[in-house]
């Protein structure tokens, strides 16, 4: 299975998609079972929770030990579309544009946690501090690269006096 | 539509999906008009690109000019399916997990770029550092908050010794 060639669709038929679908690649093991006391980031969170990657990709997994942390991406599932473009973010109370807030309740409810790697035991991974409903789609795992993710940011936004408070 | 109450699915009626289906909420323009020469990250690129939402989600981009930087997820659409579970990343000659490495060629074919906003203007968000493929489909746009998206990592795997080289 260590295909290296790298398969490309044919640019000249390249079309701009109506939709764009996926399979789910496993799914997320949380201790929080309804929607009632998720944290709202993983930074905020104590509780520890279990990736299940579908054996079928399990070999995927192989050399992701080697780092602390991960990207995760999944589904949230729960949300009835349409959503609103502007609404209340959990920290203040003024409406926000959906692009500028992290709520689950987006155009397309993709969730992004960064979430550092305890251990990998065969097509589990098990994770630190997770805010992820029991039982999640999961879409994508990647490697966290600082050199990749962590740029210098100078601004935060509305979130600039609230953020300490919260993290602490 | 400024609705601030949130739509959730009924919890009684949750069913893990076979298939997960988004709808493109904008597109990528970038100097990238074909595959070659495309920076394999965004903090090694020089070119600058637009983020264009279509003009429904448009208001959703209020209180994003707050933020020095952007997440931007999207759609890989000229990969072919199904991909290789292990495969060489472009710094080093040796095949990894799909999971540990970067590559387009992901089973579900996401990218996620960390970028920095350089201007909005009603629904064009202008971005430096591009390292994005021309007309690419965009699926969401998240604010970048440090304190949720930039952990202490300890460790990045087989990048360790070749991420200094190619960044520098």
């Amino acid at each position: 299975m260590e295909i290296t060639q790298r398969e490309l669709k044919d640019f000249k038929m390249r079309n701009f998609p109506v939709e764009i679908c996926f399979k789910p690649i496993g799914i997320i093991h949380t201790p929080f079972k309804d929607l009632r006391g998720i944290p709202i980031q993983a930074s905020m969170s104590e509780n520890d929770g279990k990736i299940e990657i579908f054996t079928e990709f399990q070999e995927g997994l192989k050399d992701l030990d080697g780092f602390s942390h991960l990207i995760c991406l999944y589904y949230f599932d729960m949300v009835q579309l349409p959503v609103a473009l502007r609404s209340k973010p959990f920290l203040v109370d003024e409406v926000k544009g959906v692009f500028a807030i992290r709520t689950p309740f987006r155009p397309n409810p993709i969730g992004l946690s960064v979430l550092k790697i305890k251990e990998i035991a065969a097509n589990f991974i098990s994770v630190a501090q997770v805010d992820i409903l029991d039982k999640t789609p999961l879409i994508d795992i990647k490697p966290y690269i600082p050199q990749f993710d962590s740029p210098k940011t100078t601004k935060i936004g509305w979130l600039k006096k609230k953020i300490r408070k919260m993290v602490s």
